[in-house]
C-alpha cells in the first residue's frame, strides 16, 4: 500500500444487466447510445459512480434513469477492468445483474421514443454492442446458469403458485434446452425449496398440483446438499 | 452515460486474500501496515492499481511486492465500494483470493523482517484489522466453503495421490466442522471429480485406496449435477 496520492486515478462505472422472460424468450434489456464513443450502439444501462454513493446506488441510480426500471433486486457480479475496454481512457466497470418479472417493469419513455431507445433483446440474437458489454451478458449468462442449479433464482418469475410444469418450462427457456421430464422433477422436489399446496390446478388437461415457494431463504435449497456433519 | 470528464475520480485499489493449511488449520496471509491509515495494524497484501495495468496484474503484483508470493491461481471475488471503508478518501477495492499450498510459498524476506512484516493467521482467531478487511475475509471463506462443495478447489492442496482420509480431513479443516465419513465418502465419490489409481497406501492402518484427480475441468464436477436434457 504505497502513497495514496501519487497515482492517476481510474474512472469507475457501473452496468447492468436486466434479464427477463418475455414471449417465451430470455431477453436482455439494452438503451441505445446517444453519445460517443458507440454513439448509436445498443449498450447496457450504466454510468459513472458518484464520488459520494456507493457502487449499488450507482447502479440503482442508473438503471432507473436510462431505462425507468426499479425496485428490482441486484447481485454484484464482477468488475471488468481491462485497460483497453474503454476508448475514451482507463474506466473499470463494476457489473451487476437482476432478473426480473417483465410485466413488473413499466417503460417511462413515451411511445415512438420508447421503442427507439430501449430494446428486450434475445439472449440468442444480441445485436452488435458497445465496449465489451457482450463479454458482460455472456458472463451474466453463466452465472444465471449456474445460479439456476443451486438456489431458487428462477421462480422469482413464476406466479406464487405455480405447477411443476410450469416450472420446468421456466427452467428450458433460461437454459435454451429441453429438459427431461421425470429427471428435472425429480431434481427440484429433491432441492426442497417447493412445497405443495395441496390445490390443483384444473384445465384443458388433467389436473395439476399448485406447488409454492417455502418460506426460506432460497440458499436454503443449496445447503440442502452440503455434507452431512 | 454522461459526461467522462466531470466526474471526481474514485482511487481503485486491490485487496488480496491468500488462503492455506497449515498446522491443521485454515490460514489466512497479512502484512503489518507501515504507513498511516492504520500504521502499524495487520491488512491484506493490497494495492493502490496502475492505470496501465488490469486488477489482476495489479493483484498478482502487490501480492508479490508484499510478500513474495508469487505463481498463485487468483480468483475475484468482490468489489468493495461502500464510500466510508477508507479514512483517506474514496476508494474502491476489487478483492481477490487464493487458496494455495503452503510448502510452495517461499518467505522472501529475511528472518525478523518476516515475523515481523508478515502473519499466517488462523480464520479462527484474527487480530484486529484495517479498513474492512475482516469483512473481505468472511466474505472470501463464505466462497470458499460454497466452492468446496461443487467443485475441486480444495484438492489443489493435496498430494498428486491421497485416500479418501486425507480429503476428508482437508474438507474438516477448511469448513472447520467434523464430517460423517460414510456420507462424506458417498458425496465424494459421486461428484466424479476422483479416480481410483489402483494401488493401495500401506501403513499402520489397513491399507487404504490411492485416489487422484480426474483430469477434467474442476468445474466438470458441477456439470454433473446438471439436469439431463
Amino acid at each position: 500500500m504505497n502513497d495514496f496520492k501519487k497515482y492517476p486515478k481510474p474512472s469507475v462505472a457501473v452496468d447492468i444487466v436486466v434479464f427477463t422472460i418475455k414471449d417465451d424468450d430470455l431477453k436482455v434489456l439494452l438503451i441505445k447510445r446517444g453519445l460517443p464513443p458507440f454513439k448509436g450502439r445498443w449498450a447496457l444501462p450504466g454510468g459513472f459512480v458518484w464520488i459520494s454513493e456507493s457502487l449499488e446506488e450507482a447502479a440503482l441510480r442508473e438503471l432507473e434513469e436510462e431505462t425507468g426500471v426499479r425496485d428490482v433486486y441486484l447481485e454484484q457480479l464482477y468488475t471488468f477492468g481491462d485497460t483497453k475496454r474503454d476508448p475514451r481512457g482507463r474506466v473499470i466497470s463494476v457489473a451487476y445483474y437482476a432478473l426480473t418479472d417483465s410485466t413488473k417493469i413499466k417503460p417511462f419513455l413515451t411511445g415512438q421514443e420508447q421503442i427507439q431507445k430501449v430494446l428486450w433483446a434475445s439472449v440468442k440474437k444480441l445485436p452488435p454492442l458497445a465496449f465489451d458489454h457482450k463479454d458482460i451478458i455472456l458472463y451474466a449468462l453463466k452465472r444465471l446458469e449456474y445460479k439456476l442449479e443451486y438456489t431458487a433464482v428462477g421462480l422469482e418469475l413464476l406466479p406464487d403458485r405455480f405447477t411443476l410444469t410450469e416450472i420446468q418450462k421456466l427452467y428450458e427457456t433460461i437454459l435454451g434446452e429441453k429438459l427431461d421430464k421425470r429427471n428435472f422433477r425429480k431434481k427440484m422436489l429433491s432441492l426442497n425449496i417447493i412445497e405443495e399446496t395441496g390445490i390443483w390446478k384444473k384445465g384443458l388437461h388433467r389436473p395439476a398440483m399448485l406447488y409454492r415457494f417455502k418460506k426460506t431463504n432460497p440458499l436454503s435449497a443449496f445447503k440442502k446438499i452440503k455434507f452431512e456433519g
